[in-house]
């Protein structure tokens, strides 16, 4: 008789050579790459239910997964086995995986990664120089002019509370019931807090709309080179009209950095 | 009536989505991509000289290479038209280039970027943790173990000098004359010196066989473990023999960093 178990998996991926976490037939995604390599793994079919649908050439450094499963390894080497497995199996030349488990642990039976998540932190890789940097061509958004990190990091502020972001939705995605959210903290900083020549944009918040931090960073990009004031953050807010904000910034920049549980859940 | 010049130019790439630097009938190489790239830009068939032929992974940060072609675009704007040329002529998802100019000269007519090169420097980036950084698997050599970097360093600079590097040399290789190489600085460095979590080993000379540099760095590996002593490297040298040296390290943490030219070609 199986007994089966949920598990939760913190999982950091290089997203650039895949087509975004969710599984689709005939793409390279990292829920298809990881679902298939668990399921020849465990001998049987593995299925993962992820907690955010990170786009295309989008990393993450904390994506979160959960699975129900009869695996008997124990559970402190379970990350392990699965990174052996992982490592090796890519089709690129060189063994080491861009994907890993960081972290597996055992969750109660109704935990589901995605619909219990209570928040999620992003932050967004910005580099304004005029000397694209080839390493970091997939990893950091390359701005060919000066930004004002300080009048980002005002316009920025003016988006923690509770309000319609209906102005930063892109089409196209999983229809919503809603477009309020609350953003709990965002700031931008660069220099000496963010260790190099990069600017960084750190937001966390209980949910996000299809492309809204991209479209935020490209809106924060336009009032950094000065081209927008950074009051008209609150004006966009306030307009609810994709048209009103900047850009979308592209997908490389972009990190799922935490997902946040309830404290039942012991997952903090 | 064509006026050929001859040019110069000073390239960084990642090496790791190409088959390295050669051109090759099928292959994606770091040399045809250009050639090709240069030949369209320009109207007519642009054929580079490389400095070195870095294997496939190995990444470049002052690769050189020198061509003759009829070219009336101004010096100071060349660089920045090839890079526009290859911005955007990438296969992959994003648009920026794998591959940039960092800077177009014009050199005598007779100057030819690999016969004129008197030396070059290489630099090798070894991550010891057993944490693998899924965004650094192309770019550094993990190692899991920890890593004495002080007996790494005593070692490299035993190879400091004329000697015989026919321990250190791969099968495989062009064929040379010589196997008496001549190096000029090597030291291994690590925390604070780094500003990483790497140890790096900076190596210079009048020039490297087939692999030297990784062959070295996979024996100063095994002096960090403490599998071996740092004395066993002069040891090696005198041997004259691959199998006393250590395994070769892999392509990705191998970076060209610098080519050296003589004095006359005012090019340092």
């Amino acid at each position: 008789m199986r007994a089966m178990k949920n598990y939760l998996l913190t999982i950091a991926y290089d997203g650039s050579g895949f087509h975004g976490w969710q599984r689709q037939p005939r793409e390279r995604t990292v829920q298809r790459y990881l679902e298939q390599t668990f399921s020849r793994l465990f001998g049987q079919e593995i299925l993962l239910n992820g907690t955010s649908r990170t786009d295309a050439g989008v990393h993450a450094l904390g994506q979160r997964a959960s699975f129900h499963a009869d695996i008997r390894i124990p559970i402190g080497r379970l990350a392990r086995v699965m990174n052996n497995a992982l490592c090796g199996r890519e089709e690129g030349s060189f063994a080491l995986s861009p994907v890993r488990i960081l972290e597996a642990r055992e969750v109660p039976e109704e935990f589901h990664a995605r619909f219990d998540a209570r928040g999620k932190r992003y932050f967004y890789r910005i580099r304004p120089s005029r000397d694209i940097d080839v390493f970091r061509r997939s990893y950091v958004y390359h701005v060919e002019d000066d930004l004002n990190a300080g009048a980002m990091d005002r316009a920025a502020k003016m988006l923690i509370g509770t309000h319609e972001f209906k102005s930063f939705e892109a089409s196209g995605g999983t229809p919503r019931e809603s477009t309020v959210r609350t953003i709990t903290d965002a700031r931008v900083y660069a220099g000496v807090e963010s260790c190099s020549d990069e600017i960084i944009f750190d937001v966390s918040g209980d949910g996000f709309l299809y492309n809204m931090v991209r479209i935020i960073t490209g809106t924060l990009v336009e009032i950094g080179r000065g081209n927008r004031r950074p009051e008209e953050m609150a004006e966009i807010l306030e307009g609810r009209d994709r048209t009103l904000a900047g850009h979308t910034a592209p997908p490389y920049g972009l990190y799922l950095a935490e997902v946040f549980y309830g404290q039942q859940t012991g997952l903090g």
